[in-house]
């Protein structure tokens, strides 16, 4: 890697837990130097604006989402194994201290399409594959008999809504118990309502 | 009320759709001259600073919550039906375009604690109060032997998890079928796993 190269990543990377945690909008180009400790002009270089930071920021969050999912699945080929794994991935990603603002796709979606609409944008991107990825495990579970013949649209909402729900209150109440719990209920869940 | 009263009322309904949708950063002094038809020396002779405006936007959307919760809990007075109304009532009142931003303690609390901190800090203890509304019911429902004997404080934290999360993907999507779908599921989850 080039050394202009390795500055922009750094850059994009310390600056990602910080936009995750306060939102695009409480993030200010003064937080960014501070973080990143880089000159204005030395971010400016990389970046054309906060917007373009900010896109930069949330692919970086969301790439490392999916190599922690991706690990967690890859030995699994029972399709109850596979679903329970992405369900308890949660809470342990919850620990690593980038993520300590929660997940970047929902936040970013609570600061609504208006707020900056491509950021918006790819945040449903982002939840609609990962919603598919559920998704493609339902339907595979239910083909090979592993699971009941439920909706996938439906099952997938509901585990993802809950799982992203309990980030939210672990965040307000600052105590992980909420994802744990949550990851426990859903465990339950799945193995008595979805599993055959 | 006073004519002064009145347009500080004015002032506060007309914005608080706003914050909430928003969220607190995101929305500017113009924003709200727009919104409430007022002129900037009008909104700063009722409130000191955007913040005095945020607070009081965040008091009025709870308190419009809390309202529609007293009433659809109020002529029920066994324990599951009580803990059923209070997760249809979510659905319900999605269904208001004042809503349409999202719940406000939710939204408040992904912006987090150091962007705004009295904000967060109203967030939790509205989030206390609800928690501590659906405990009481947990807690009374266990005593009458209407409901199993299960930790009020983990339950409580599963529901309120599963709806938030739920409003939060119908933002992101654009469709408040993830609210319903999610209501019909702790419904499921209150008969079968909560009650007696």
């Amino acid at each position: 890697m080039k050394k202009g190269q390795r500055t922009k990543q750094q850059i994009i990377s310390s600056v990602a837990p910080l936009f995750n945690e306060r939102g695009y909008f409480a993030t200010s180009m003064a937080d960014v130097m501070r973080v990143s400790k880089q000159q204005k002009g030395t971010i400016y270089r990389y970046f054309a604006s906060k917007d373009e930071l900010a896109i930069a920021a949330f692919d970086y969050a969301y790439a490392k989402v999916k190599k922690r999912f991706a690990k967690a699945i890859k030995d699994k080929t029972n399709t109850v194994e596979r679903l329970i794994a992405i369900v308890e991935i949660h809470a342990e990603l919850l620990e690593d201290p980038f993520f300590e603002g929660g997940c970047p796709i929902f936040n970013t979606a609570v600061e609504g399409d208006d707020t900056h609409p491509e950021l918006f944008a790819r945040a449903l991107r982002a939840m609609q594959e990962w919603q598919e990825m559920l998704k493609i495990t339902l339907v595979k579970g239910i083909e090979r008999g592993e699971m009941q013949a439920l909706n996938p649209d439906e099952v997938s909402s509901i585990i993802i809504s809950s799982l992203e729900g309990s980030i939210v209150m672990a965040k307000l109440y600052a105590d992980k118990k909420h994802i744990k719990q949550m990851a426990k209920h859903l465990r339950n869940y799945i193995l008595t309502n979805v599993a055959k």
